[in-house]
């Protein structure tokens, strides 16, 4: 397995095939609930009692963008090095792949893809797909993000 | 244009090319910060005096997680009819094409782009393309969910 050596991460260290483990988040009703009052308020993720009575899945679940946030959030918590990141450039075939409920762990891990440099503009395009694996290793989140890195000075 | 006429939406009722208008959204230095802070700690997203020294698009920009987060909240809060959902099914194509800063105002459309019946399990997969774009008219956001909704009972 390759790992990071480097305490300055730039473009060009992140070579298709290097893995990252980014450690588990617990989900709890009251983040569920407080992040879908504010991004995605439907009852099935604010309304616990309403979600197990009327829900189609049965009981509260956390919506795709929670899921996704705490994926993020360990994917940067994961950091050891500084990585000089420009910016997000987006995301493909996000999935949602199985309902997150209250106690559910996630635990995270992300390999790199693909890497295009743009060595006229002194970047680089990273691709990652990222996966968040339940307490009973299923995935419940599969994507594929995009990030533009700084290219490693000469 | 076509619109939305019945109280209750099911699936069947997405017909692709409706259009949905979500209203605005600003976005704040204090929001942006607070949203990153929990879900994307990044200097560039949390430290204004940081990222206008350091950060590489020159200032504080929100988190591609925060502006996707907002889009979501502005499809909620725009209906006014019940939408009999399941839940979300993923997303496609999510590119984040400008920096968003604080003081931006967001407008959100969505419009309709395929609907797949499953009759024998009662439910359709809607594939919604949207976009938020900024005051000066430029697109910051697009992509294309895809949500399940119960089909209308016969």
């Amino acid at each position: 397995m390759q790992t990071i050596t480097a305490t300055d991460v730039y473009a060009e260290d992140l070579t298709p095939g290097l893995v990252l483990e980014l450690g588990s988040h617990t989900m709890t009703e009251a983040e569920i609930v407080d992040f879908a009052s504010q991004w995605d308020p439907q009852f099935f993720h604010t309304d616990p009692e309403r979600a197990a009575c009327e829900g189609q899945l049965g009981g509260l679940i956390a919506s795709g963008l929670h899921t996704l946030s705490v994926y993020q959030r360990l994917s940067i918590l994961a950091r050891t090095e500084f990585w000089h990141v420009i910016g997000g450039a987006g995301l493909r075939d996000v999935r949602f792949r199985r309902a997150v409920r209250p106690g559910d762990v996630l635990t995270g891990r992300s390999v790199v893809e693909e890497l295009t440099l743009e060595p006229e503009r002194q970047r680089g395009l990273a691709a990652f797909a990222g996966e968040l694996t339940n307490q009973h290793g299923k995935p419940v989140l599969q994507l594929v993000m995009s990030a533009y890195l700084v290219s490693r000075p000469a």
